[in-house]
């Protein structure tokens, strides 16, 4: 999972990589200047920062889900316009805690649980798709899309947009599912050529309408070229 | 010109595929959540889905002319950055109508229409150019642009930008053309490397304004690089 | 330094290319009816343009010290999302004069001055790190980033996002300096996938901070693959 060094001879700030050009990094007690420019809440001196070129959905849920499990706050989730040459987006998201090996466990964790989402990660020449589901939204969802927490929760998103937007309208059309949030390129994105939702409900209507989206968003991005391959091995 | 495919087994929502990364897609009766946050007309429960990784001007031209053959609406017009790993737009256009074969066909003709339009769309390693040329501009080109309906319109634009201002400048300094819009890296565009105008005039003068600058663009792009290829066979 | 070509044939406006693909032209009058689009300053009749797909610091502060040398001013300056598939921003700058010899040379300057600063710029498959340094910021520098003039100034950036901040928090703990600006993925750039801070304070200590940025930000990148390369021969 993460890099084989477990830090970095001379940079403590290193905790490891992950898939989709992922890095994990804890700065034990931020500069003051820069805190303040940060907004940071001073509750938590130690921030983690876990960051990757490509992917939102894989790294929100990993993030969500080491929230659980952790003694820390996430404190901010921003979605550059990246994935590399691709058309959607890359993530940079800060963590906080009031003890180091917290916050470093926890980013520890969120590396980890980036391998396993980045299975439900496509990527082809002409484009992308990316889904997400959890039975329980948490924190990090809760802040980045505004889902209901402990409601299951899924991520829909693809590239290009004409093709986010039917594997959104399909995902609705399942029995069961609520939207929660809808993007554009000019609308809740940076600018990015995709349709990204999420939706909530009960858990078995949440996965299926996903997998659905999934299933069509693949022959479809199939139509432009080569089949998208996931990044790392498919979870649902 | 579209994929091979009238129509992919299970997927009845597409079209077809088009030069410079494009699809066609057709939703015959959009959800009614998906909808509503999409503030679509009730009027057209029919949208087509037009959407492309390179380009603004051709796709934009393209989906003009479809609209003055058929009996579909233009609903709306997104700009994501993208180009791939280049420095302009994507695009993401849709479109309405009543009757699921209008917009089918429309959708068709866009395609087709990308086609021939993505012969003005140069690309190189260093950058990009796209020139366009209509002698009567319509709903789609007044949606995006502000131009002038049925009065001739021309489209230009380059990456890196200073190249787009100077091909700019030279257009303006034609005879007869008037400036429509104007957009750089942060004004009008989604932070692409470009700058791009809109021009309207007599349709001679707008013709050889823009032939003017797509010459100057192709030379300017070769002093970096390799020389720019065109996506499809040029038509001016 | 500059294209072998002093002069494009037919293209009056060419000066020249440079590193990051750069290029530099010259607009001995603008267009009266984009002069007014532009907001342009008429005293200044002559414009010149600066751009490049790759990097910031290096041509701002390129055309900074060209501008101390020069009888031009700094019209404007945009920061693109670009630098190809990276994750970060090209730029897009103007400078104005009366005459059309001293804009020229000014760009010819700046064009010999980015390829000495593409030294600092770092590039990776994974992301990116620019540093850059001088002793006495100019007029450039101010309007880019609020610098003041006259006092030592630092450029630090990496991709992704974490690595920047990892290494600004560490210049920031270095002794005597100030922070100037702060820039994450949604806050002052472009939605790029980097963080971004400026610096000031005497010669030394910012230069000591700008090093101790750079040395860190190489080590991080290279646990996400291949030892970034420097794009010209490093100064500092």
């Amino acid at each position: 999972m993460t890099n084989i060094l477990n830090q970095l001879p001379g940079v403590p700030e290193f905790v490891g990589t992950a898939a989709a050009d992922t890095i994990g990094l804890v700065i034990a007690n931020v500069d003051e200047q820069l805190r303040s420019r940060m907004n940071l809440d001073l509750t938590y001196p130690t921030i983690g920062l876990i960051g990757s070129r490509t992917g939102a959905g894989a790294q929100i849920k990993a993030v969500d889900d080491a929230a659980k499990m952790s003694n820390i706050e996430v404190l901010s989730i921003e979605l550059p316009r990246d994935t590399k040459s691709g058309g959607g987006h890359g993530n940079f998201i800060i963590i906080g805690g009031k003890d180091v090996s917290d916050v470093r466990q926890a980013v520890e964790l969120s590396l980890k649980l980036i391998d396993q989402n980045a299975g439900e990660l496509y990527i082809s020449e002409a484009g992308h798709l990316e889904v997400q589901f959890t039975a329980r939204a948490g924190k990090a969802i809760h802040m980045a899309f505004g889902a209901p927490i402990d409601k299951a929760f899924g991520f829909i998103c693809s590239c290009p947009a004409p093709i986010g937007m039917v594997i959104a309208d399909l995902a609705m059309k399942s029995a069961g599912v609520e939207l929660v949030s809808y993007g554009t390129p000019t609308q809740g994105t940076s600018f990015s050529n995709e349709v990204v939702i999420t939706i909530c409900g009960e858990a078995d209507a949440v996965r299926q309408a996903v997998i659905k989206a999934r299933e069509t968003g693949i022959q479809l991005l199939c139509t432009m070229g080569e089949y998208p391959d996931p990044v790392k091995t498919p979870y649902l």
